[in-house]
């Protein structure tokens, strides 16, 4: 596989979908052929099954069961978006991935990162991200980011303590994968962000 | 947990629904609390799950995708349907359990019996039936009984290869569990398979 996968993580409100569109134009502009998807989705079957997830009706959804659907979503997307775009040698830039399923369910969730990642591993078919970029704020900025949007899916309206269960669970995966996982201070204007992003990506790019 | 877990597989057309329906009425006639019920399926978000899993322009659906699907399904069935009755100490039968997924998924899809198997332990929290009632007829029978049914469903849909492997399978799952699960002739009349369920049942409940 000779494309270049690049995935962002981070608590809702942290700017992976701004910085997501500015990097698009950034590397296209470059002369890259670029493929830009999220999860959980990114294919028709994933956003169906993305829908029952996140469903604030769907109330009585067990942890388990959660954990499974947000897989299966991620099984179709990897097979129908991320190996044939790696395969033609595409930079895939992709909001959340496994990294997500490990904290939201393994921790935010407590059924325990090995399995979430055992889960993963097989709905992913191993593959893994090149490169993921962390936007790091605390939960308390990103509550209060998130708090003039649209009416909230099943996830967002968890608790604060599940939510500061997830941004710990996010540093310590960071431990756990220190040379795929870079950290971008969010809390930084714009400019400042992206200049963090260019610099990280133009380094794995070698440009 | 007091109740008593019985699960139905075999083949579409093996005559699995008719007899849960009859095994259904006999217990309930002799005095027990009686929950039945059906994979994929049983809640009304596996329900959901079960449609995307079977509805046939859902074409493009991975193997995994497929297989992790069955799982949030049966996730959600086991916490809200299978544990709180088995608690209650009532008697479930259910029309298809993680068999039918060692079998279709593991062989039938060449995905692996260990791989599914550890996949459905994680989702149905290491619940196993207390009997397992195979029904018996070949392939081509199966598929000779089917002929005048409703609409075909994904799986329907599959080549006679992919139901002569599944059938194979089930050979092969009775030997790895000869305690659980027991093979009804279920080519004889419906009094004579009636009769061989009855007898098996009344054992395990020692009427």
């Amino acid at each position: 596989m000779k494309g270049l996968f690049i995935t962002l993580e981070g608590s809702d409100g942290c700017g992976k979908s701004t910085i997501t569109r500015l990097l698009t134009k950034y590397l296209k502009g470059e002369g890259y052929s670029i493929v830009t998807t999220r999860e959980p989705g990114g294919t028709k079957i994933s956003e169906i099954i993305r829908d029952i997830i996140l469903d604030s009706k769907n109330t009585k959804m067990s942890a388990i069961t959660e954990s499974l659907l947000y897989a299966a979503s991620r099984a179709q997307h990897v097979e129908e978006i991320i190996i044939p775009a790696l395969k033609e040698g595409k930079i895939i830039i992709c909001e959340r991935f496994i990294d997500s399923s490990l904290v939201y369910q393994g921790i935010g969730r407590k059924l325990g990162i090995n399995k979430i990642k055992e889960i993963n591993d097989f709905a992913t078919q191993n593959i893994e991200p090149d490169l993921t970029l962390f936007f790091d704020i605390s939960p308390e900025q990103a509550i209060n980011r998130r708090k003039h949007r649209r009416e909230k899916d099943r996830l967002e309206r968890e608790s604060v303590k599940f939510h500061k269960d997830v941004y710990e669970g996010y540093l310590k995966i960071i431990d756990m994968y220190p040379e795929r996982i870079k950290t971008i201070d969010a809390t930084d204007n714009l400019d400042g962000t992206f200049n963090q992003v260019k610099r990280l990506v133009n380094d794995k790019l070698k440009i």
